[in-house]
This record gives C-alpha cells, sequence and structure tokens, in this order.
C-alpha cells in the first residue's frame, strides 16, 4: 500500500502521536470529510520550512526529500519577497495590461523548442491538462487519450479519468487507453511506441479518433523511468501517424529538476506539440501553464476565448519569474544534474549491501529505488511502507510510488546539496538495515 | 457585443492609445496567443491598486466598480500581511496536518447552514464546479445537468461544457440541458421550478439521469437576477424529485455581496445540496472550495481520494482567513447591504432621467442595469458597449452581461462607499447624457 492510499486513520507509529495531533485528525475527519489523506502511519504536523527542511509542531528538523513544490526550497527569501511586494501592489487578471505575466510567458517560451510559441496560464497542473485535453479534442477533432497504466495527470473530472494510478474507486473516461510505462524490467520500454499504434488502432476500431498521448516525461506515478533515452520520439511519431498529439505532462519532472534541461522530454530529443508545467512553478505559489503550438489554438481562438481568472493575475507571474530568477542564478538545474548523480550512485552503492533494494532510477533529482524481496526479487511494497514510516521518524521526508507501491519515491527540493545528500543516505542505511 | 467577447485587436477610443500599451499588446498577441481577450476598446494598462481605487501606467487613478476578486479592496494591508508571513513560515498541503485548512473550513461551515457539513479546497471557482458534478455524478449515478441559457460556470472541460455563456464556439456537453434564467421581463421567473421539471423529463427521455441543477445564485451572466426570492426554493425540489442534487454557485455572489447574507442561495429560502465558491474566497490570492452535505461524499471518500496540490495550502487558507476576518471586522456585508440599497435606489432614480436605461437589479453590491432602446424598449447591446467604453475614459470600471450583452453589470468592492456611489453617478450620468 502506498501512502497515497492511506486510510485517513492511521495506525500506531513507534511514538505515540501527540494528543493535540490526534485533536488535528479529529477536526480534520469532521471538517474536510473522508476523501482526504494524510502522510505517514503517524501523520505529520508541520508549521515551519526552509530551504531543504521542514520542522514539526514540537520544534523537531525533517529533511525534506520529497516535496517538489517548494522546489527552489522552502520559504525561499526571493521568491516570498516577490510575492509580498506584488501582492502589497497589485493583484488583477489577464484583462487588463499587465508586463508580469508577458515577462513571464516570454521567459518560459525562451526555455522550450522554436515550435512552441504560446503560453496559457491556469492556477494547478490539473487545471493546465484539462486544457490541454481540451485544446487536442477541438485541434483534432478526436476525443481518444492515451496515458501510461498507473498516470496521475489530475483532478478535474476529465484529467482524473485519466489518471489510473487514483485506482479503481476511480473510473478511466470511456475514450481512455492505457500503455504500459516503458519499465526495463518487463521490456515494455522496447514496446512503447509499438504500445501507441496497439492503442490508437483499439481507439479506431471503437469509432474513437486519437486526440492524444499524454506523458509524464519522466513517468512519475508509474515508478519513475527515466530511460531509455529517446523513448518518446517514436511514440510521438506514433500518435501523430494517428492524427493525434503528444503532450508533455511536465508538472512532476518541469523546471529543472531531471538535471540535464528545463524540460523532462529533452532528455528524449524529441519535441511535443503541448508542454503542461505546474506544482514548482510558483515554489508554493498557486501557477500554472500550458505551453503549446500557435496553430493548436488559431482555431479556438478564433472562435472562443480562454479566461483563467486567477491564471497568470499579476502575482503569480512574480512568484513564478522569482522562481525562474533562483533557479537560474543559484544554477539549480546544474546541483539537480551533479547533486542527484552523485546521490544517485551512492544509492546505488548502497544498494549493492541491501539485498531488499533492488533498481536505482532516475535523473537529476528525481529519484526512484525499488524495493525487493531479497530472494524472489518480487516487489514489496510492505516493505516500502515500513521504510517510508521508518525515515519519517527517523527525520527524513520520502514517499513511494508506482502500481505496486514499491517503488521510494525520492525527489528533494533542488538545493538539495550532497551534505543533505550524506544525511539522507546515512538513515536510509540505518533503516534498511533496522528493516532487512 | 460585450466587452467579454471582444477581440483581442482594439478599435479606436477616445484618446489614442499609448505606444507603450500598443507594444503590450503586441506582445500578448505573440506570447499568449489568439484565445486572450482584453477589457475595453482600449485596453487598461494597471499597475497599481488600493481599496476601490486601480492605477494605470500614467498614474491615471479608476474607479473600480467592477472586480469582485478584490472584494475586501486592492490590496487589503490585513490580506496582504497575512499572505506574506504565512508564505515565509510554511507553504504547503493538505497531506500533512496543519491548523490553518482546519480553521477555515470551519468558520466557513459557520456561515451555512446545518446540513453543509464537510469543505473540500481547490484553486479556483472552476475547479470548484468540477469537483461539484464529479461528485453529483458519484453519488446520483446520474450525469444530466441543468444549466441556465447563458450561464457560466468555468473553464475546465466539464465545466466550460455546461458554461452558455461561453458562445457558439464552446459545444454544451451532450448531458447538458438548458433552462431561462428567471428573467421577469420574459416572465420566466414564474415558470423557473417547471423549466427544471422540463428538463429532467427531456433528459429522461434520452436515457439521461439527472445528477445536477447548477445555478449561480444571481444569475450573474445570465443578466443579474435577485427576484422573486424564493424562486429556487421549488427548483431545487424539482431537481431533487428527478433524483438530482442542487449546487449553488457562489463563485460571484458568495461572502457578503448580496448583503443580506454571506451567500447567495440564503435569499431564496433554501439550502442547498451543494456549495461552490471562489473569485473573492482570497482577495487575489487563488483560492476556492466546495461545501456540501457529508453523505454526498461518503461513497466517494470510502473508494477513492481527493487531493489539490495547491487547494487549502497554508498560504491559501492564511489569505482566506483574513478575508473572513476583514468581512466581519469591517461590517462589508452589512455595507454591500446598507451602501448597495442607497446605489440601487439612486441608480433606479437615473433611471427615470434616461430613457436608454430600463430595469435596475440587483441585491447588495451585485447590480445589474438594462440599456434598451429608448422608443422600443428592446436589449440595446451597443448602447451598453459604449457606455462602458465611456466609463472607462471617465475613469469608472464595470462590464457588460447577460445574453445579449446589454446589461451593464456593477459589481465592486464590498468596501465601496456611498461617496464611491455618487462618484459613479456622477460619470454615470454624464456619460448617459453623451449617449443619449
Amino acid at each position: 500500500m502506498t501512502t497515497d492510499r492511506m486510510p485517513n486513520a492511521f495506525r500506531a507509529g513507534t511514538t505515540p502521536l501527540p494528543e493535540r495531533d490526534a485533536a488535528l485528525i479529529a477536526r480534520r475527519s469532521a471538517a474536510l470529510g473522508p476523501a482526504y489523506r494524510l502522510f505517514y502511519e503517524k501523520p505529520l504536523h508541520l508549521v515551519r520550512g526552509q530551504g531543504v527542511w521542514l520542522y514539526d509542531a514540537d520544534g523537531r528538523a525533517y529533511l525534506d526529500a520529497y516535496n517538489n513544490v517548494a522546489s527552489v526550497g522552502h520559504c525561499h527569501p526571493r521568491v516570498v519577497e516577490a510575492v509580498a511586494r506584488q501582492a502589497a501592489t497589485l493583484a488583477t487578471h489577464t484583462r487588463y495590461l499587465h508586463e508580469g505575466v508577458l515577462d513571464l510567458a516570454e521567459r518560459l517560451l525562451a526555455t522550450m523548442p522554436a515550435a512552441i510559441g504560446h503560453v496559457m496560464f491556469t492556477c494547478t497542473g490539473s487545471e493546465a491538462n484539462d486544457l490541454a485535453l481540451r485544446l487536442a479534442f477541438e485541434a483534432t477533432g478526436g476525443t481518444g487519450v492515451i496515458v501510461t497504466e498507473n498516470a496521475y495527470h489530475g483532478v478535474t473530472l476529465a484529467v482524473a479519468g485519466a489518471s489510473p494510478s487514483l485506482g479503481a474507486g476511480v473510473a478511466l473516461g470511456p475514450h481512455v487507453r492505457t500503455i504500459p510505462a516503458p519499465d526495463p524490467a518487463t521490456g515494455a520500454d522496447a514496446r512503447f511506441a509499438a504500445a501507441v499504434e496497439a492503442a490508437c488502432a483499439d481507439l479506431l476500431r471503437h469509432g474513437i479518433r486519437p486526440a492524444a498521448l499524454m506523458v509524464d516525461t519522466i513517468f512519475s506515478s508509474d515508478g519513475v523511468f527515466a530511460e531509455p533515452r529517446g523513448l518518446l520520439a517514436p511514440a510521438a511519431q506514433a500518435i501523430r501517424a494517428a492524427g493525434g498529439l503528444f503532450i508533455a505532462d511536465e508538472v512532476q519532472p518541469g523546471f529543472g529538476r531531471t538535471g540535464e534541461a528545463m524540460w523532462g522530454f529533452a532528455r528524449h530529443g524529441m519535441v511535443p506539440d503541448m508542454i503542461s508545467m505546474g506544482k514548482p512553478m510558483g515554489n508554493g505559489y498557486p501557477v500554472a501553464a500550458l505551453a503549446l503550438r500557435p496553430d493548436l489554438v488559431a482555431g479556438f481562438g478564433a472562435r472562443a476565448r480562454y479566461f483563467n481568472t486567477f491564471g497568470g493575475n499579476a502575482v503569480a507571474a512574480a512568484a513564478a519569474l522569482a522562481v525562474l530568477d533562483v533557479i537560474e542564478t543559484e544554477g539549480l538545474q546544474q546541483n539537480a544534474h551533479a547533486v542527484g548523480g552523485r546521490f544517485r550512485a551512492a544509492l546505488a552503492a548502497l544498494s549493492h549491501r541491501h539485498p531488499a533494494v533492488g533498481e536505482v532510477r532516475g535523473a537529476g533529482l528525481f529519484i526512484g529505488l525499488d524495493m525487493i524481496d531479497p530472494e524472489s526479487r518480487a516487489p514489496d511494497a510492505a516493505k516500502a511502507g515500513r521504510i517510508v514510516n521508518s525515515l519519517r521518524e527517523a527525520g527524513v521526508l520520502i514517499s513511494a510510488t508506482g502500481p505496486q507501491g514499491h517503488v521510494l519515491k525520492i525527489r528533494p527540493p533542488l538545493v538539495f546539496s550532497d551534505s543533505d545528500a550524506a544525511l539522507f543516505l546515512d538513515r536510509l542505511d540505518a533503516v534498511l538495515t533496522a528493516n532487512p
């Protein structure tokens, strides 16, 4: 069971839950209802964040190796200041002229291939992916959508129906088809483009025209698959041959996390038709966007309009511009590449001492680590759950992912340093030793 | 033509457009593409806001009588400070325990009927309405949605398909039916509940089970209809009798704007099944929510989870709590009621002197004013457009709405005072005199 899917009620951790936190959990159940979930067997009551550190209500520090929203570090002063200054000056929308949203759009476009010419702003990655599907349907005339088997693309009706990782309780849309993620363990990587072709054929056989292949370019919820490079190029060819578009969901891998480039698709030597982005874009401020080929919105723009009240507002633009500034001036993409590379190598070395650790995968500071049964080498989700919760007790925050929940998902803020990595490795080593 | 639907390109205003603004418009077309629209024939380049005032790049002041996002006044220091302080402390999500989101949920529920027991957080009103439909489909097993003929409920795929005000360029969903808004001019107010019954029957005849009647409780984009009170109670009975739910879309009327209560539905003496809210909730910070009867999410919560990365984050909660504080401590609901009442009476008096002004409608500080042909008394959208643009030249901001675009939409921040109203009346009088 992944921690994502833990019930709201918690099981006993190794230390008792403070009464104060039990009271918060009761209030939460009463006020927010049963669809909300908490991380960890013993939920974490956070009150403060700074850089890679989060602090609970008792002042205990946790090394954050999970949250990719606070990607340039929790409460980065430059972003906080930009938000505070703009919020005190003007917070209004895109039906008035304002330089901020234009500066931001141009800065984002400068990081992208020349074919990508427009940016449209939303507040969440869900809204960006929803807009991508909406425009893909308009541009292609099709409605068929292809995603990977444990994909997550968001929570609106349309994208929840294209997010099999939400589980059996959320029905896939009738025009959605799934294909295996490129897991080298199953050989699906070699068959990835062929699977796209087969899904297109299946859609057409059911009278559904393919509109889009939507892919998280590091396959975050499928288990983190960064290899083989180049894999996405023939997949894009396949969907285009069937009349559909390639939508790169960069909500998780984007903004330098994969180290070698700003965007995950760049590692695959291809140019998407649309690129959605979100989570780390405002370092906590709700801002997201869809970048796309201009021809794909020409018809829609001629007969309809797009307006998102908060999307691209002056404060959102200020937050996102500050994030881009920090990524550049602090060299965070380069940091993700350098620290991430050494970190992954060290994790791989550690895996040789712990037979319950299987493959270590990823790019930059987006890392997946399989927990397996040492004998059968089968996925071991129960052990992954124990490791995640034991690390939380040891003051280190990660989660688990993948269809079987056996992949440790390690995705720290991009300011993560070699010494942070050393601390992480020390704690993980101890936790693995205690949970052989 | 409503200003909402004005083309990106602008027509000549009465004073030439500054070169600087023409350059911004060119950058905007290039970077954001053709689906974005600007308000006014001569777009406004805003750089600063304070209270009811907005300032352009030349330092010229505009009385804002339109923006309901900055509902407690542009850049209200208490909200700005709450956002800045929390953003500097912790900006993280609802999978950790945090008091802010619980304080907010409890404060919101305290403003609602007892039957409404849970609040779920999103970032935008679109997401809140999308979630409402998603949960309505889950709870009822139906998929049929009934909305008014010029309703606007948002921009996701699902709610754009239930927003006929987006125009013919955006297709309605096949399971969507429209009913006339309760316009006393057409007599549709007396037939409102009967129209719901007929729409349910039409859905059932097509094999579609009704899931929801979704209604903006002041019919903002249909032309602003606040009367007759009590109208929504039999409509809710009608949809419930057909197995569906009543969703009150409070994104525009909510948070005290209608004067007599926090929520627009209260004027109708009824209790909705779900209540969506957004725009003014964070005074510019992107925060929105769906409140609902607990039984409506019990089944969904048992088999699935809901998580919105930015929805209900610690900063969003701080912003929304500060807004509630300001509404209470500054008595803004009472202000909307008192100033709004006097303002509407004065507008009605003014209408007697200007034959092109028809009915004045509304509640609190949400006002609609018909522009008509003095002879035929037919809707006159062209004149409404001239008034909107002339007022902008005169330093007063409003827009136009309604299916024919002939209704002046007057919706100032709730801090609007009697002297602001006097200024507005003075400028409107002059503009009407110049455009007889």
